[in-house]
């Protein structure tokens, strides 16, 4: 088996599920583009630096001096049962109630989702998803050899009606439907936000259905317009499993998420986190715990609010002035993201090394969808880079636009090759 | 779906591969073993208290207060690239040669064996175990539907002869092998250590019969003789996937760990990391790895070590001078473990209520197997309790194990009930 003429002498030894991972072909883009003379739109990385790094280094001394024993040790596979406590408080921002015991700690809530989907998906099981949808959820999903199917959003979010036809369509094959996932607050990708009636027909739609729905809300609490959105998991406590995260009101760094679950779910996903990582990080877990009880973080999220909403307005305001006509966006109210929709007869993918060469960068849309759509469409992030770089990057990007609208007008669209890839695996860059 | 009679309303729904996932039966015991005045002979907890725990705590705040951008941010899903360098030098020390781009940082070991099981096991793939193995990697092994097959084991662990007489049986009923699953070093749970010779031939039959071995290697450095145990990785880099940690020589609550393996798999571990997790925490990574690069981790291991030796040395002395005769146990070179065989007609498990009742809690045998071996024996750690405890435990130990003896003898041993639950879920008490 060893040695031998093929490049990798263990490619027949791997499990079905190993061949849909694959790495992206934009990947090798992506690392250009981190050069910092690019204007970087794509990457979903929270501004951390607006954190207050004092304090959280002697939050960081303080707990290793004196709880070093306890937090240098393993822990519960649950999690800290004190920052499970804590998480009640951060989710009664969008109208949860729960009890600690209803709450799983977890390495992100990235693998939260990993576990929802270990715990209900066998593979050929479908999972609805929104079009488009989260990179990192495809990614799960595919790992487990889900059948992936899109749902039709709209400046609201996810159609109900699409949904009814889908979960219909899907049963007339044959198939099982497990799950409905939804990123209902300031979407990712598409920077848009299901209104509450949305949010109770979706809701209405899963328990008339049986099917469970895992709301992924990393999100919520950095709209910039009133208060954070209704939690459809506030309004039921048994169709729902919810999905948080200190990732963009805290540090990403830390990888810090968490999951609440109806109480056998709760069980079933402790036991496979267990099995996934034994526990998660006593050192990550009392940070942020920590870091809670003594700063005053719902201050620190308004200050990424503020910062997050005139980077938004700095690119809303710059994609009016520059566009050229026939480019359309959604305009988010939260959040990190805006969708773009190209003028017809262009293609985002084909773009992109033009777009690099021109110093800034997107992902292209073909990314959040596993069945080839999207490729009129890109994703801007504004989370990142100031005011000023975001104007400069729409300035770059719509001279590329622009260029591209020449050359198709001149030679007519039939030279964009189409291609119709899959989601790339999830990466910083493309969160 | 929601409401109804049922006690969970989602039973239905599960993966076929969540069937597997049932919480153990001893951990009510393991609650009730966690007061203080239980000696815990069960747990396989670190002593981290002995580590420099002021320099650990400045370690963290300095690397927040300077370097907060990048500590605090997603990084890059195989690790942080200073950090995989400076696994080589710890890996050096068990002969191993490797590049950084070969090296997955993980979250703690736990996460490397469940990427590895992810990559390579189909539903119904032979993983080939030793008897007892680590309860840990059974639990993720079942997790992922494998069929697992335990290998006889003596006082140098893994015996050649049962390993190819294993393949051979397995294949001739159209298994097909994917993993042989060896601790070759200071075994959880068994404590015996692997000889060169040993070694060798392990890794002949892995190659002649084309079978990748998984080397888990959490207590290489741990050893109480001369130098650390050369890896079977060191003498063959495409036949090993090699699994490291730091949770024993710095501190499990950091949560990492590392796998080293060929190019090929090296690249789907990434991407199934990425799925999982999107990236391991840059918190604890860079915490790590400035320890490492500031602090004398060598002299620290050897602390460990020492500290570690001492309590091996009261175990063994108090088994000697108080165990009753036809008890016989393991004298492991290193790591936390000792595997005790009771005397003939004696159930680790039914003692285990006996024990705690009389203030000393162990792992029952049959733990570490998926086929109901073990009930004759048990594992006892002195990693965690000083000297005096470990010998107050052993003490205790002795009394419930006469008293059992007396009760055999008296009303012979039909009434012991033979439990034959394979392996509990992983928690800190049964590591």
């Amino acid at each position: 088996m060893s040695g031998g003429s093929r490049l990798d002498p263990w490619v027949d030894a791997y499990a079905a599920r190993a061949r849909g991972m694959t790495a992206s072909e934009i990947r090798a883009l992506f690392a250009v583009a981190s050069r910092p003379e690019v204007v970087s739109l794509a990457g979903g990385m929270p501004f951390v630096q607006a954190l207050p790094l004092d304090a959280l280094a002697e939050t960081a001394a303080r707990l290793v001096r004196e709880r070093g024993a306890e937090v240098l040790q393993y822990g519960s596979g649950q999690g800290d049962v004190t920052l499970r406590g804590q998480i009640l408080d951060v989710m009664a921002e969008v109208g949860i109630t729960a009890h600690p015991d209803d709450v799983i700690v977890t390495t992100g809530s990235q693998m939260a989702l990993d576990l929802v989907t270990r715990v209900f998906c066998d593979p050929g099981d479908v999972v609805l998803v929104e079009a488009p949808s989260y990179v990192g959820a495809l990614g799960v999903f595919r790992a487990y050899e889900c059948d992936i199917q899109h749902v039709a959003m709209d400046d609201e979010g996810l159609v109900p009606e699409a949904l009814d036809e889908a979960i219909t369509r899907v049963r007339a094959e044959g198939k099982r439907v497990k799950m409905i996932y939804t990123i209902p607050s300031f979407h990712n990708p598409a920077g848009v936000t299901q209104g509450p009636e949305r949010r109770r027909r979706i809701l209405e739609i899963a328990k008339r259905e049986g099917i469970l729905i895992l709301e992924d809300d990393p999100y919520g609490l950095l709209g910039f317009e009133g208060a954070p959105p209704r939690a459809i998991r506030a309004d039921d406590d048994q169709q729902v499993v919810y999905l948080g995260s200190f990732s963009k009101t805290i540090a990403s760094g830390l990888r810090v998420g968490w999951a609440v679950a109806p109480h056998g779910v709760r069980e079933k996903l402790v036991l496979a986190a267990e099995s996934a990582v034994l526990c998660p990080s006593n050192y990550a877990q009392l940070t942020v715990s920590e870091y809670l009880a003594t700063q005053p973080w719902r201050e620190q999220v308004k200050v990424f609010r503020e910062l997050y909403r005139e980077r938004r307005d700095a690119l809303l305001d710059s994609l009016e002035q520059l566009m050229p006509a026939g480019t359309t966006w959604t305009k988010p109210a939260g959040g990190f993201y805006s969708w773009v929709t190209l003028p017809e007869g262009l293609d985002a993918k084909a773009m992109l090394p033009r777009a690099i060469s021109a110093l800034v960068a997107y992902v292209p849309g073909t990314g959040f969808f596993v069945d080839g759509q999207g490729s009129q469409s890109l994703r801007l992030s504004y989370c990142y880079p100031d005011a000023d770089r975001i104007r400069e990057g729409v300035r770059r990007l719509s001279g590329v636009i622009e260029s591209e609208l020449e050359i198709a007008q001149t030679f007519g669209t039939g030279h964009v090759l189409r291609n119709a890839q899959g989601p790339a695996n999830p990466a910083p860059d493309l969160l």
